[in-house]
């Protein structure tokens, strides 16, 4: 390569079908090439209203606390375990693909005793299982786990797992990483008490942010914590305050201007199409998916009962070679699906149809491409 | 307002004279609306690669663990700090503005021993002091400053306070989020441990994003942690792992793919001009600032000697309502300054000549503005 390091640097065109990033949207992307303006100038603050406004539809609840953490969302995830859970803390966690073992680490590194609870990789979360485990030890004060699990592509019950938890009396935390813009996420309805999300996914923004909402009760818990939350930046007290929660605006950290540029303009396209007509635009494209999958032969891993339509793990059809398929998809036309991750790894793919990506002629340009490659 | 909340946003054109975030160029802008690509696609991994090249100009270091933290400044500061102390570990932090009290509540938050030495805002850390501090208490093993405080405009030496770290075998953490690319920034020459910086100062890059950089004795020293990192996802051991210090990649975060588009090309600017020349232009256009209220017989917050370039406190005349000029400014001549934090708030404005900001014809425009909004 002839390639010095101070060159500029153009991406090539892909057409995102991985577990995200997403396709974006020439509209989102121009957003985000708008002039920067400083993080407290009103205009920004007229913003921040606009994106707490469009992220509580998203999330369908009127939770004050719903703004959006200034990092990826694995910050997000770092964010709503370690506001709740102080040392010693007892949490139940789910876990059925690598994001529910993720929580796990977080929590533990967080100082709490993680009551693991673990489910098949490719199953769902049972509701009748965190039941048992709660009504096993009394002392656990929180049931954490993912609603659309993106290393296998099952959506478990979010509504029975919560209140399940309800029973108890333990709250209830929730990755909702991929699981917000493509299927119905209710929080308020489903008595979820924090929630994470992504922007990178179903939403079809540029990965960086990760939006959350805290339920009142949650927020008293945490006004209430006997310790501080160990990490500054991630201190959802401190946070409110900048994002306008209660009375005057103090200064926090600076806010990443351009990629909020960018997640505006992402959620309203997201809700002038309709949440509804998202999801049934992510269904028709993954039941369009599922139908060429049948036709060659291959197989899903998930079963119908409880897939998700935004992320389809495909069974690697015998005697292919994956590696070889993915990196000739990638370079030859450009299109990028995901790899099996963990136990899962060589023996799935992993296809998005997430946000701009959930169209029937995205999946017909896949299996086109795939055909070529498979057949050498 | 008719404005719905599922309006675009447009924002309005600031000139960005305050603390940060700078103005962006247009070039970073551009980069920042390219199509996103995924963050394992080999094309994203040359971007990596070339970012950490560029960094390492930038701080003047052949550190290996060399890369961008996916959040602001602040969880810059989190990373650096969480990764080196473990729970009782004493941390002598030098103190003489906001930020190094950030740091002390980031430090104390993740378990240290707090040992603060207080300066005079206004004022420069003094390397003797921390000498003095260290021959004191022999079991500090870190010592932490800011080398160029945003909250009042000072420059440290920090070449002679980590030489007074090194005599008594303590580590350095500095904070070099203001200093980088407007002043020189030598930090194995210095001997600094840990460093982190921002990108909306003096790199004129969009916030959102925190450069860092470790040496090989920090990384050996987190490596022989007794007790893990508290974040899972500020654990340097396995962001570098992501951003392939040792072996493959291996998938950690998501990287913000747009965002480091723009840092990719705002540092690419910087080292094409040449950092000794962008020196030299903060330079210029802080003595024509400071030539500019000498003129109108104002008063600089700090002395001479110990002037940052990039940050000009400036005393707010007598009988000035110091928010209603700032707004008048910002409102009808589109300029953004910043106000005074802590014990300073009322009484400084923060002038900040930072990277595509630092121009002498900014200044005149400023000042041109000022003078009328003045004359009421």
């Amino acid at each position: 390569m002839n390639r010095k390091f101070t060159d500029p640097f153009l991406p090539p065109e892909r057409l995102l079908l991985g577990p995200g990033p997403s396709p974006v949207a020439p509209e989102v992307l121009k957003a985000m090439a708008h002039s920067t303006i400083g993080h407290l100038d009103p205009a920004f603050i007229g913003l921040m209203d606009e994106l707490k406004a469009m992220l509580q539809t998203c999330f369908n609840t009127k939770n004050e606390a719903t703004f959006t953490v200034a990092g990826p969302g694995s910050v997000g995830m770092d964010a709503c375990v370690l506001n709740m859970v102080e040392a010693g803390d007892k949490i139940l966690i789910a876990r059925n693909g690598v994001f529910g073992m993720r929580m796990s680490e977080v929590a533990s590194r967080g100082g709490a005793v993680v009551v693991p609870l673990d489910f098949e990789w490719g199953k769902p979360v049972e509701a009748a299982a965190v039941d048992a485990a709660l009504a096993a030890d009394k002392d656990i004060k929180f049931v954490a786990f993912v609603h659309a699990e993106t290393s296998t592509g099952v959506l478990s019950d979010a509504k029975a797992i919560a209140a399940a938890a309800a029973k108890h009396g333990a709250m209830v935390i929730m990755d909702a990483v991929t699981s917000v813009g493509g299927v119905p996420v209710k929080i308020d309805e489903w008595g979820v008490d924090v929630v994470y999300t992504g922007t990178q996914k179903c939403i079809s923004c540029p990965p960086g942010l990760s939006p959350v909402s805290f339920s009142p009760r949650a927020i008293e818990h945490i006004k209430n914590r006997k310790t501080k939350v160990l990490s500054w930046f991630l201190d959802v007290t401190q946070v409110m305050a900048y994002w306008g929660g209660e009375g005057a605006r103090a200064y926090h950290h600076t806010a990443p201007i351009n990629a909020l540029y960018g997640l505006h303009e992402a959620l309203r396209r997201v809700l002038v199409e309709g949440l509804d007509t998202a999801f049934a635009r992510h269904k028709k494209a993954h039941l369009h998916l599922v139908a060429e999958v049948k036709k060659r032969g291959w197989e899903m891993l998930v079963d119908e009962a409880y897939r998700l339509p935004q992320l389809n793990a495909i069974k690697i059809p015998a005697g292919v070679d994956d590696a070889k398929v993915r990196r000739s998809l990638l370079l030859d036309h450009n299109i990028e699906i995901g790899a099996g991750l963990g136990v899962l790894a060589g023996k799935v793919w992993r296809i998005g149809l997430m946000g701009e990506g959930a169209r029937v002629e995205h999946v017909d340009t896949l299996f086109a491409a795939l055909d070529k490659v498979l057949k050498g």
